[in-house]
Formats: structure tokens, C-alpha cells, sequence
């Protein structure tokens, strides 16, 4: 089904290495990226060679981008967090799926063709025991998972010989205390552990998924694998499609992040797209189907109730959130509350066992900027507040899902009630896009408002393709979004001051002012990009480029000024 | 030489209409947007039509979206501000140009086959007049160009039949503060009048010009007229390379909006590159060269004084503004101050004798991430405002460019240093961009940046395309940097809640939860573009688009719940 071929990411001048941690056995992949020396011209004429450092950054690529690595699909990758299970005795390996419609699947013959061909048995708690992070945090214990991702956020300071605040106790309490995540299915031993919360790196999300008009496995892997390529932190699968259940697992085993899933999509496909015919049952089993395959967290519109539909009647738009349509017609059709609000105690009592997080939807995310900070997203804002108190008592970890559509001056004011009404649970945005305006070109209306809502705090940051509001995204639209989205996450890590995150940016300078092009390329976001453009110029070889010319560029005729010689005379590499 | 079709410039649904002023005979330029009915059910099954009224646009395309027009370039546009010279005593026409190098350059024989076809001799102030548009405003006299700019910032709410506080006396008023200018260089009346200020909406200029290596003129005027198209609202022309004479004549006769320069540049490739040769003597000439020529604002970068270099020593990568180092190295060359500032007087009485407002450059605007709002972009920064003072002097109209690079962080400190020092002159910025780590896509790490900046008072910015710090840009690049700063100040006069910005906005959002796919797509920035994303996805009809498929689109969930049928199965057009 999927291809055979060896799956491979490679980044220009860049080599795989791992740190190892100090408490647990366990090894951080991360990127570096080596450096050209600086060559500058002494008093006598003489060539000097100064080093530059090389450049780690955070690398999402995982095992991909580890040449010694020869990752076939058919076989998933390396299941990395599964020895760290070994001892454990809050844990379980079952014998077989709990899931009615899983082993359904599994035993279908007609499905032999699509399935993944390896069988991994599902891990859950032990009976009465709790596994989830925040569990181990307020009990001040620091996992391998903690420890994990307080060395990854550090890569840049620590290779600069410094110590900063971010050590794994630091991270623990961020998660004893609710304010990060981090999204660890037990079952997706494959993902590296990654943080979510408003103290840390911003992450960004990629969704991907088939709908039910175009899209088949082998391109959601190659979509999976092209995500985390240019640097997406967690993966939505999304599908509405056929064949969800086998094309997620496909997914999920080679997939190094975290997953992520909206349930009552499957579930309405289950009931083929009748929403009178949902109900409590079918969705509980697609919660268990998913948790046994691996997803790491769920997006649950729970919080969306059957008072907050009236508030939406003035609107523009209506309901935007795919999910909080679906439910709200559910509880118009059947004149009774919410299931999802209503078994909420239900649903975390299953996530706990397999240390899943939940994603709080916002079903009345605002579509238009017409819509935004209304009565009707503020008032399910403050019921996801109380779910946030609910699922905590259960230990499982909380994000909160936000806009949408909203203009520039009210962003703050949105980041502000979320971190009242939810008790300072990370939050978990699309966009939000800062004009309505521009189908076509949403990744940058949204990246605008991305940047500055992480600024503000929120933690994660949802991509939106140029194909928003219009199609499905292809591959180049998923890097446009991705690369967009890691521009407004980075740029908000900058506006926040975190510990390194400048690092990049001065490196990649200097290598401009250095003429040092190929550094400059290789330290970019996009180095494949930015090589494509500068040839595409055609440039003669020199210290300047097609925009300025060989008598104008400024760099150049900067150099100069600096007469100690120190600077001058820079060779092009 | 250019090519000898008509030009023509064309939007989906729309038409080109004329708003008559009440004090001068004037007609203001429009686009009106036609929009198809709502389609809905009634009670009882019939089908409703409700109309939607036009949307009336902000029109930066001039005569060429007349569709009565015919445009051949080598005639150039109507001059229509022309007629509203007549009768004026404080201005004449001169009967041979005054500057030497345009003389050189008219009678080259050599030149014939590039040369404009039509001579157009320039005026020029009466000996002892003012005329400048600051002039006449602190003098209490609305001029044309006030009131045509007053009803062109109106178009949208005009419509709605409401009252916006934008009219001709609060237009006299900023002008008359120096906190707007209206760029109206007498030598270009084929100009139509538009105002840059923060009380305005925001204004984005962009750069077209050959260097060295490529482009010529056919390709720059396809250019301008490519960048009015897509929305420029000013256009720079930054030519550094064989020809810029002619080519700037072809641009100016055929160009809709207010042209900028930076003089320096062809003052450097009259002295052949060499800056040591570069003279007040032969500025001056290209001043009035380009004066005559009809160039609507000069970037001339006064300010930065011989002690504030040193200041530049301890940056990451020095001076990037090329006007900058070009001076920076002069003034290290002779050891003499900056002739710009020293003969700031004499360059103020010539600009006020045509009209062309100065935008004082920033030659030390940061290039880096590091080196943003540092010591030497300060200090700089206030001479700008003592600048400002000693044109306003002279009546002469002024902004004040800025940076550059600047984490997100720092704008807000930007924007306030230049409101302090330059006595609220509007500030027109490039970008900035918040990160340096993204060549390639700097259209999108300066249009997060710029949205900001507009948003907190910058009242006009410079478009970065994708291929900024790489190459010169194409004309793609031309449209995906017009569209992403369109983009920005779109979403900052949304923030700033500017009277009437919203209802594209609306009308847009409003198509889109009825279906009306068409509507959408012409009401968008790029409408061809969000065309063609739709159609690649090739949905069946209907009322969904590939990103859900039909079960799925939350859109069509929204309308059925609310069940007065009002909303109800709207047909897709």
C-alpha cells in the first residue's frame, strides 16, 4: 500500500546528533548545523580563517533526518519511548483491541491489502492507577518525557555553554500546575516528547487528512513525513474519508510527533454522516478505537451547550467549527444537551488510561471578523473553564482550542479571557486570521495574527494553508503553510525572549554579512527555497546579489567603513 | 521601445465609477464590486432573492480599469489634474528644462530610441510663490487634491450612506499639522491624488527598478502598472542601471499613483560608481532632473551624521540601507559631514517649487534582529526630526522612513521613539521584519511586522517581496509582496477600526456562508488566485468545497439550525 521505498529527510550541511539525558536513559535528536569560517584579510594581506560555531536547532524531523537510519514505512519507525516502559507497574499490554469497531477492522479479510502490515498490542494503565504526566508531575516526579523536552528546548543555550531556566523541574511544575502538556500517547511510543505551554518554544500544528473527495494513504504518509520535514510539532489527521481507521495507523506508526484527532469525525462517518444517528456509545468506542492505535490528543467539543446555539443567531457565520456544527444540530435534532459535555467525566476517565490530553473545542470560534470575541464565544470560552477543572481532577491534560477570525485589536483581549476563563491552560489557536479578505493568501492574514497571539501567550499555533476556505492543501501548500507558521512561532519565541531562540537569527546574519551565502542558506527555514530564488537570479559570483548590483550593496560598502580590517574583504564561499 | 497594445487593466464583476467633488471640479476614480442575490426558501418552497449591494473599493488602477479608456503607453495616461492648473498665479511652465542632465539627455541623439515620445515641458512654482499642499493648508484653502483624497478614503461608507469625520477641512487640518501628506510633484498630473497619515487608511508602496544585471523598460512600466493592479498605492523606483532617465519618463507618463526615488542612487552612476565623486553639485542637478521629470517624493537620507556611524561599529551587520552606506562611505572618504545635511535648506527650496514631499531615509535602519533600535538607529532618528522641522520650514511635506528588522517586541518602542522625535510626521517603514531566519519568505516576516507597526501609526509600508535579501523580484514576486502588505494594512485599518473598513470584510464573509462562491472570489484581494485554488480542488457543485466534502461542511450544518427557514438551502451560484 504505502510506498517501499526508503523514506529519508535531509537538510543541507546538517548531521543528526542526540544529547543524552542525566536522570533517564535517554537520547535528544537534534540538528546541527555546520558553519563556513569567516576569511578576512590581515594588515599584510595575509587570509584569516575564523570558525564559526556550528548551529543546533529543534529538529521535528525525527528519525528521518538520521542518515544511519534506513526507515521503511511497511515497518514504522523506531518505537523509541517503548523501553522506557520497561519496569513500569502502572501499566499494561492487553492481549487484544477493547475496541469493538478496532477488532472489527482487524479481522476484516477485505481489508488485508490496506492494513499496516505490524501488529502492536495496546498498552494501558493498570487498573486504578493513573499514567498521565500531570499524574506524575503533582505526584514531583519527572519522567523521561520531562526530562526529554526541557534538553530539546534548551539545544541552542546549552551549546553556547549556558544554563537556562528551563531544566526538568522547571518543567515538571509547568505541568503539575497545568500550564503545559506534554501530548504522549502510550501507545505512540514513536513520537518524541514535545511541550506545549506559553513558557516554552511555541509549537505549531499541521492538520492533514483525506476527505471524502480525494486523497489516499501513501500521500497522508508522504504528507506526514513532509510536516515534520519543515517543522511541524504535532500532526491533526483530519480525515473524513474511507479507510480512516487504516490510514490513520499507517500514519501514526511513522509518524515522530504527536497526534492528534477530532473523534466525532470518524464517528459521523461510522454513522455515514447522519448526525440524528450519533451518539454517546458510538463515539466512546471511536475514543477507545483511536487511543489503542496511538493518537496523543483529542479534540472534544464538549464545551459547546445547547444555551450558547441561540447566541450565534445574530452572527454572520454562524458555526465555522466543523465539530461544533455537528453537535449542535445533534442537540437541536434531539432537544437534549451536549453527550460530549454530558459524559465528560467518561471520556477523561478513558484518557487517563492511555495519557491522551484533550483539546477543549471551540465550536463557536468565530468565522468572520464580523464574529469575533461575540457573546457566543465568550460563553462556551468559560464552559470550556469548567471542563479545564474537570478533566484536571482527572489528571489529564488540558488545551484549549481558540479562534478563528479576529481582528488585530481584539487579540489580546480574546488571550486574556481564555487565560481567566481557563485557568491558564495552554491555548491552542487557528490563526487567528486578521481579515477576511485575502482567500487564497490565509496562511499570511493568519500568521499575522499567530505571531501575535503567541506573543500574547498562547502555546500552539494552528497552520492554515493558502488553501483555506477554498480546497484540500497539496504538498506545496502544506510547506507554505508549515514554513509560515514556523515564521509567526519563531518570531513570537523572539517578541518573548526565550532563552536562544535569537541564536538562529544572529547566525544567519552574520553569515549575511559575511557573504557567506551557502550559511545563509542553510540556516534558513526553507533552504531549499532560498537557494531556488537566489539562483534563479543568476548573480555573477561576488559580494552582491541581483537586487542591488555589484555598486550598490550596502553590506559591502558597510564593510569598508570598518577600516581596522578586521571585516574587510570578505571572500564569497 | 514599450510595447505598443493597449494596456488594460481588468476585475472580475466590476466597473469603474466617478465620484464628483462638491468644491472642485473633479471626478474621484472607483471600483464597484457587483454582487449576485441571496438565494433562499420561504415557508412555503418558493425561492426568495434578496439583493447585496455593490461594495466600492478603494481603486489604486487608475485609467486602466476603464474599460473606455484605451491606454497606449507610449502617450501615457490622461493628466488629469492638468485642468486644475488653470488659472492658478503661484506656478508656471518653463520652456526648457533647467536641469543640465536632462538637457544632455533630451537632445542625445543616441537616446532617440528609447526616449518618451512626447515632450511634456514641467512647471515649476512662480519666483517667490509657495505651492505646496502644506502651504495651502496652514493658508485654511482646501485644494482639489484635499478634496479628492477626502472622498477617496470615504468610498465605503459614503455608500452606506453614513458620515465619516474624513472630509476635505479634517484633510486640510493634518496636512496643515504635517501629520498626512498628499505627494502631487506638479510635473506628474497624471497622478491621482492619495494621502499618507495615520488617520487615513493605511497606504503600501512598492519598489520596481532595474539594477545592473536585468530588467528594461518594457518590463519596469509592465511592472508599475502590474503593482497598481494588485494595489500599490505608491510606487518607488530604484533603478540602478543603464538608462534610469528614460526609464523613470516611460514609468512617470504611464503611472496612476505618486512615484518615489532615491536621488543618490543616479547621482552614483552619473559619477560611475565611484563614491568619492560624488558632489553636492551633481545632486542637485539630479534633483531637479527628476523633479522635472515629475517624481512625486525623494528619499534622501540627511540624517545620518559622520558621529553617528561610529555608532554602527558594534552592530552584527553594519549600514544595510544602500543611501546610507553610499553617504557613510562619502563622508568617511572626505571627512566632511554629510552634504545632505548640510545643504538640507537648498534642497528643501527646490523641492517646494514642484511640490515633492521628502521622505527623510533611514540610513541606519537595523538589518538584524540584533541590531534593532540600537544607540545608532536613535540617534539617528533624531536628527530625522530636527530635519523634519527645517523642511516644514519651508512648507515642504514629510515622512519619515524606518526600519527594517525588529522583533515584535520592539515595534511599539519604534513607532513611539519616531512619534517623539519626528514631531508626528507619518512613518513609513519597511516591514519590519521580525526575523531574519526566513530569505525566501520575507514577504511574510515583514507583513507580521508591518501589519503591527500600522496598526500602532505607521501610515505607510514598504513592500518586501519573497525574493528580498536573494535577487530582484519577477512579477509574481511583485504580486505575492503587493497582496501580503495589502494583506497587513488591510488587517491594521480593521485594528484601527478606520470608518468603513469592515464591509468588504463583511460583504466577503457574508458570500462565503451563502455559497455565493463568485461573490467571494471577486470580493477578494486576488481574486484570480482564489479562483484558481478553488477550481484546482475541483469540487462537485455544491455547497461545500474538497477541504470538508459534503458531509462535513460546518457551513451548511450552521445554516440548518436556524430554522425560520430564512438561511435555509441557499443555492450555490
Amino acid at each position: 500500500m504505502a510506498e517501499k521505498k526508503r523514506m529519508q529527510i535531509s537538510y543541507p550541511s546538517s548531521r543528526k546528533i542526540y544529547v543524552p539525558g542525566q536522570i533517564h536513559k535517554i537520547t535528544v535528536g537534534m540538528r546541527e548545523i555546520k558553519l563556513t569560517d569567516t576569511v578576512t584579510e590581515d594588515e599584510n594581506g595575509e587570509l584569516v580563517h575564523r570558525k564559526n560555531n556550528p548551529v543546533i536547532v529543534y529538529d521535528t524531523s525525527g528519525p528521518f533526518s538520521d542518515t544511519k537510519m534506513q526507515i521503511n514505512p511497511n515497518q514504522g519507525i523506531p518505537r523509541i519511548r517503548e523501553s522506557w516502559y520497561d519496569g513500569r507497574k502502572d501499566m499494561i499490554r492487553l492481549n487484544e483491541l477493547t475496541s469493538e469497531y478496532g477488532r472489527q477492522r482487524l479481522h476484516d479479510p477485505a481489508l488485508e491489502a490496506i492494513r499496516f502490515p505490524i501488529k502492536h498490542l495496546p498498552y494501558k494503565a493498570k487498573s486504578g492507577k493513573n499514567i498521565t504526566q500531570m499524574y506524575y508531575a503533582k505526584r514531583r516526579i519527572i519522567t523521561p518525557e520531562m526530562e526529554y523536552v526541557a534538553i530539546r528546548e534548551n539545544q541552542q543555550i546549552e551549546a553556547l555553554g549556558l544554563k537556562s531556566y528551563i531544566t526538568p523541574e522547571f518543567v515538571r511544575k509547568e505541568i503539575a500546575a497545568g500550564r503545559a502538556i506534554i501530548p504522549a500517547n502510550i501507545n505512540h511510543p514513536e513520537a518524541e516528547p514535545m511541550i506545549i505551554g506559553s513558557k516554552f518554544l511555541v509549537k505549531i500544528n499541521t492538520n492533514i487528512g483525506n476527505s471524502a473527495l480525494s486523497s489516499g494513504i501513501h500521500e497522508e504518509i508522504e504528507k506526514a513525513v513532509w510536516s515534520c520535514k519543515w517543522g511541524g510539532d504535532t500532526l491533526m489527521d483530519l480525515s473524513t474519508g474511507n479507510n480512516i481507521h487504516e490510514t490513520r495507523e499507517w500514519i501514526i506508526r511513522n509518524c515522530p510527533v504527536p497526534m492528534g484527532t477530532v473523534p466525532i469525525y470518524q464517528a459521523l462517518e461510522k454513522v455515514n454522516g447522519d448526525v440524528a444517528s450519533l451518539s454517546w456509545e458510538i463515539y466512546r468506542d471511536t475514543l477507545i478505537e483511536q487511543a489503542e492505535q496511538g493518537v496523543d490528543y483529542f479534540t472534544i467539543h464538549a464545551g459547546l451547550l445547547s444555551n450558547h446555539v441561540e447566541l450565534t443567531r445574530t452572527r454572520l457565520t454562524g458555526i465555522v467549527s466543523r465539530g461544533g456544527s455537528i453537535m449542535a444540530q445533534w442537540m437541536q435534532i434531539h432537544n437534549q444537551e451536549n453527550f460530549l459535555y454530558i459524559h465528560f467525566d467518561e471520556i477523561c476517565e478513558i484518557l487517563k488510561q492511555y495519557d491522551i490530553a484533550v483539546s477543549i473545542g471551540d465550536g463557536l470560534r468565530p468565522g468572520s471578523i464580523y464574529d469575533a470575541n461575540d457573546a457566543a464565544q465568550f460563553a462556551e470560552l468559560h464552559t470550556l473553564g469548567e471542563l479545564t477543572k474537570k478533566a484536571w481532577d482527572h489528571y489529564v491534560q488540558v488545551i484549549i482550542e481558540g479562534p478563528g477570525h479576529v481582528p488585530m485589536n481584539k487579540i489580546q483581549q480574546n488571550m486574556k479571557e481564555q487565560q481567566y476563563a481557563c485557568h491558564h491552560a495552554p491555548f491552542y489557536t487557528l490563526g487567528p486570521l486578521t481579515t477576511d479578505i485575502a482567500p487564497g493568501y490565509d496562511h499570511i492574514t493568519s500568521a499575522i495574527g499567530a505571531a501575535q497571539i503567541a506573543w500574547y501567550g498562547t502555546a500552539m499555533i494552528c497552520y492554515v494553508t493558502p488553501k483555506e476556505h477554498l480546497g484540500l492543501p497539496n504538498k506545496e501548500d502544506v510547506r507554505a503553510g508549515v514554513i509560515a507558521y514556523k515564521i509567526a512561532a519563531h518570531a513570537a519565541d523572539l517578541a518573548k525572549s526565550h532563552p536562544g531562540a535569537q541564536v538562529r537569527d544572529n547566525a544567519l546574519s552574520k553569515a549575511r554579512f559575511d557573504f557567506r551565502w551557502k550559511d545563509q542558506f542553510n540556516l534558513s527555514l526553507d533552504p531549499e527555497r532560498a537557494q531556488e530564488y537566489y539562483k534563479a537570479s543568476k548573480p555573477d559570483e561576488g559580494e552582491f546579489c541581483t537586487m542591488c548590483g555589484p555598486n550598490f550593496c550596502a553590506m559591502r560598502l558597510s564593510k569598508e567603513l570598518y577600516k581596522n580590517g578586521k571585516n574587510k574583504k570578505t571572500k564569497c564561499d
